[in-house]
């Protein structure tokens, strides 16, 4: 039986280490007297020794809370059978004998294996990998694989992850706030200083290193003053994270300004081409890589809702990038640009601009002008991490350009963490998405791991979304959201119901009831929060600003370029070629005919690309005015049953779960009305179509 | 010829002082060798010894500026024919002498007599009045008489004040920022400290003194934590700010937090019935007043948007307010308490509740429960200043309750000093609207002055509208606005064509073109302002939160009670008592039948009180789609011509004045735009009305 945890045991997320029955234990327990972990390697490089003793305590650490046993690894070669070898591959004769050639070729840089060997004499496990961060997730996979009491003997496990780079973006400031933040203030920062936090932060990165993270920008893109001094004045804040995160494999990026060299009198300018802006930057970096070697690079936001660019000294967006990429790359370091780029000034009476063209726009006509060490931060919608809209277009069309898929982990546009919203699902039709950029099957997941284009470096980012509040996420459950996108950056492949059964195992314990009612809650939470908002992929809806709640005109007659086009007659924005913004030839020639056409465009996309009557008939054979009315009836209903279903879990969960998710339900709920009703009144006062079933529509 | 002054001569309003020429002059140069001030009092009273001082100096002052002449005033008599004598009437023989007994008697409380003395052998001028304040509005009076160049020779003006209180309001923050402030920062706070600005109080209180305020409310109805220790730590600000506001005859108010005693351990609560509270503010009073013997009161917004009041202990607003009344009134304060009350956490869709009741509903019942020296500050419309409202049925109503009319000088709702918007033509609709409460004649400005119910205490307060700008208000032309209230406060059967030819001359100088074309855009700018924006008294169209810029839909779904109900079919609020909220009710029998009936309700306000289909049919023969229509383009249109008139006296004015309103006008054309395209475009868009002049209405 599993043995529940104190109150706070929320704070440990999917490493929570029940304890595991004798049972399915005694079978390997004569394994842990022999537990085998690098030799001390002298400290010729400080970033492995701290990822090797990261290893060593996350061993004593699981045995010990998992089984109750307190091993002691040593680092010499098994003495007799029964053992369990963590080491890389090149370390010791029994792992490169106990692999075949093809085993040992076939683990990629991050990956590892885990294997059992059995020469007769002895026997045990061995975990090995190619690099110690392998290892490390070598490591962490084992505790899981024995919370799933599977069987350790004829195991022959490799895992590669898919994406060489797996990030998540912080948009924390240094005064403390997290700007889009809805689990408290920042971790890290408070008053423009570091906070004494050392523990948490260790915490946080043994939490995502355990899921395969390998790096993190531990500042907000948007670059306050105070945050441009990371570079150099607080670079020693830099260094402090750093040291904590490389333990657990992460490399640390910051967000840069790029116009800092202006600030600087005897410059005066952020010219890329200009020599005196390129020795500004080399300096700064080379004080970095003196202080930091290990140190991931510069994600850069520019030109782009008021942040300065390239563009004010009339330079491409790959000028500005290369300039930067060159004097990282002979340190090793890696230059992330963001394609957020579009007119925010754009006038709502103007139907021909098009915010969601923006970023092809922008960067389709600069693809193979960039540096190897550049890589595109590319949102994975045009428009901005809505609760429904189409793929990117720019993702797969760059063919000679490094990518890197951003995902939005915070609950931004998606109830903000009040609400239950888990995104898997999302992410992974954006992942199962065929861009056709090289025939049938260049999906997107193909695109971002590398593997269609064949780029040098590409990836996943997230922008996270954890807090100072207790339990990391505000919302229990949006814990799965971290776990999720984590998992997914490692091997996209995975289905959704797979990774939410093993984030609720984890994080809940074994209780099979439990598992299956919290995971139908998760795996519908999307689809719901869909129903009782802007309909139909036309996004947008929300109070501007903060973005919670409905306001249906909200961003109407805004500058923003975020438009529903709502009239008496019907709704969306026309994006076809035939006779608007022309945004569907931006796809591959299987989509663009899928988009422009009404009639093949998918409904739940079909406001984004279309402008329809209330009257038209969607393949459901309902008009769009009813759909929109069923809709958020259906949410606000499904709202209810999550708060039942969660409502019988009350004797099963720890309390402090059940409470933290319970209150918010409540509040969702609270919400969700607030959204159908809006909703529902504004298309029926603007109609004035009944609802065909005669539901209570507020005048 | 007047004479210019510099660039910051903007700084000086209304007490500009151009140069009078010499041919006028000539007339009283003699009496100027002859100025007669009050004797020293030896300092029995000293704040009347302040006034007297102030006195003094504005003589010395006037005349240097006006006219360029030293003058050396004295106390004695005056010893040759040919004088100016500023006096209080039992102060000397010859005034009594000169006076009529009738008279004598005429003169109020702040009223003063300006006279021409001749006895035959001794000519000259007597400013009289009862009091130094009088006596100090008078000689502001003489020198806005010799400015209009009158003929001072056969004079015989007695000029009393309508109004007992004429108080400004300001709602400053003492960290210093302003709530609905539009003209820079605070002028008194800053970090929760007075500034060191002195000088400007200065300038300030004699402005208001100038014009006859008679108090000011030195801190936000919204009172901050630092703003409640005015009561106390922080009576030193006070106390420093009353030191300079009593030298022109104003008194120093504070707004306290009703709930301040709860914050003491001891008493732990603020039920007003509790004598641990009495004795808790009565130790705070006699404190203020051993320290502030002249301080004015208190003025309190309880139970009011979230504010503590009396209600948390389940007792009505007299209880609370004549709790504090009692303790104030041994010391001859005040207290002023705010009807501002409604419930705002309403639901959009409860069609029963109404805001526009509120004020009425909660404080009618409790007529003649209050203390004599509670004053109710009724804001002048049932909801919240907004461009057009119905005058709030509590005026008048209640009968045995003195009430102060509280009117918005700061522009919060109608362009926050970006747009020209001359608010003394509302105010006069205002003050001459009639309430029926007595008979025919009970109108505004009656029932504020305390005639028609016969207040031992009433009058008028203003919303102040400056801050640390250069201006004092931002837009220069919102100085009109100011010196307009203070004049309506003085006088409000003045027509709105004086006061606006009065502020031009004063303020610009005496050139004829100027001033009549100044007159021309002031005028019209409240009808100007009132056709862009929300049409025909409906309201609330604005951005929520800051309140600037056209969002229809802002407050629709909103919990403040400030709907529209804009529909396909039609619009506005039913709140007749045959079918909607039975506001009218709470008029007076007349003006309840005249608002009742679609019929007889006045164009202006028809959406206010009624719901109507678009195509109903207006007074002037439009149909309400269409007026809004016409008046959206009008606006335009009439901002268009605003800037036209204001180009064309380039070179007349200073350059700082035609500057900073060309600034604000070209602001204010382009805010009028998006006010005309996105009303427009929205009710096109619901309607489906095509405009009959075929004029550009964007989708």
């Amino acid at each position: 039986m599993f043995k529940k945890e104190g109150i706070n045991s929320d704070y440990k997320c999917w490493l929570k280490y029940y304890e595991i029955e004798d049972e399915y234990l005694g079978r390997y327990k004569k394994w842990l007297e022999n537990i085998i972990v690098p030799k001390n390697k002298g400290g010729t490089d400080s970033a492995e020794e701290e990822i090797v003793k990261s290893i060593i305590a996350e061993l004593k650490t699981g045995f010990y809370k998992l089984i109750g046993e307190k091993v002691v690894p040593h680092s010499g070669d098994p003495a007799c059978s029964g053992f369990i070898l963590a080491d890389i591959l090149d370390s010791r004769d029994l792992i490169r004998e106990g692999l075949t050639v093809q085993e040992r070729e076939e683990i990629n840089r991050d990956g590892f294996l885990i294997k059992h060997y059995d020469s007769g004499p002895k026997e045990g496990l061995v975990i090995t990998a190619k690099t110690y961060r392998g290892l490390l997730y070598g490591v962490f996979h084992f505790f899981r694989l024995l919370q799933e009491k599977r069987e350790l003997r004829k195991l022959n496990l490799l895992e590669n992850p898919d994406n060489k780079l797996r990030i998540i973006n912080h948009w924390d400031n240094l005064d403390g706030s997290i700007e889009r933040g809805y689990a408290g203030k920042s971790i890290f920062y408070e008053n423009n200083e570091l906070k004494e936090n050392e523990d948490r932060w260790h915490d946080y990165a043994r939490l995502l290193g355990s899921v395969g993270i390998n790096g993190i920008v531990i500042n907000n893109v948007n670059v306050s003053r105070a945050a441009s001094d990371l570079l150099d004045d607080k670079l020693n804040m830099v260094e402090k994270l750093n040291t904590v995160f490389r333990k657990y494999g992460l490399k640390v990026y910051i967000s840069i300004n790029f116009a800092s060299p202006c600030e600087d009198d005897e410059i005066g300018t952020a010219d890329p081409l200009k020599e005196s802006v390129q020795n500004w930057w080399k300096k700064k970096v080379n004080n970095i890589y003196n202080r930091i070697p290990d140190f991931g690079g510069f994600l850069v936001k520019a030109d782009s809702e008021g942040r300065p660019g390239p563009f004010t000294y009339d330079r491409s967006h790959a000028e500005g990038a290369n300039m930067l990429a060159r004097i990282l790359k002979s340190h090793g370091g890696v230059l992330i640009w963001r394609c957020f780029v579009y007119d925010c000034q754009q006038d709502w009476r103007d139907y021909s601009t098009d915010r969601a063209r923006a970023a092809y726009d922008n960067f389709m006509p600069l693809d193979g002008e960039f540096e190897d060490n550049v890589l595109l931060q590319i949102k994975n919608g045009p428009m901005d991490f809505q609760v429904r809209e189409p793929v990117s277009p720019l993702l797969g069309a760059m063919k000679q350009t490094n990518q890197l898929l951003e995902l939005q982990i915070t609950q931004e546009y998606t109830g903000q963490q009040i609400h239950v919203c888990y995104l898997v699902p999302q992410w992974k039709e954006i992942l199962e998405f065929d861009t056709r950029a090289r025939g049938e099957t260049s999906r997107v997941k193909r695109v971002v791991d590398g593997s269609v284009h064949d780029f040098s470096l590409s990836g996943m980012v997230g922008v996270g979304n954890v807090g100072s509040d207790m339990n990391w996420t505000g919302h229990t459950l949006a814990q799965a959201n971290l776990f999720g996108f984590a998992r997914l950056a490692w091997d996209p492949d995975l289905s959704a119901e797979k990774i939410t059964r093993r984030w609720c195992r984890y994080t809940l314990g074994e209780d099979r009831e439990v598992n299956a009612k919290t995971a139908q809650i998760l795996l519908k939470s999307w689809e719901t929060y869909e129903k009782y908002t802007a309909p139909l992929g036309v996004g947008w809806m929300v109070n501007p600003g903060h973005h919670y709640g409905p306001n249906v005109d909200g961003y109407e007659y805004s500058r923003w370029g975020t438009y529903h086009r709502a009239d008496i007659h019907g709704i969306g924005v026309d994006r076809t070629v035939k006779t608007g913004t022309g945004f569907t030839e931006q796809y591959f020639a299987a989509k663009k005919e899928l988009y422009e056409d009404p009639e093949t465009c998918p409904d739940e996309l079909l406001l984004f690309f279309h402008h329809l009557p209330y009257i038209y008939k969607l393949d459901s054979g309902k008009t769009i005015i009813q759909h929109i009315y069923d809709t958020h009836f259906e949410g606000v209903e499904q709202v209810k049953e999550f708060i039942d279903i969660w409502s019988q879990l009350s004797d099963e969960l720890e309390p402090a779960i059940f409470k933290n998710v319970q209150k918010r339900l409540k509040q969702q709920l609270e919400s969700a009305r607030e959204w159908r009703d809006v909703i529902n009144t504004y298309f029926y006062r603007k109609t004035g179509f009944p609802d065909e079933k005669h539901r209570k529509i507020y005048k």
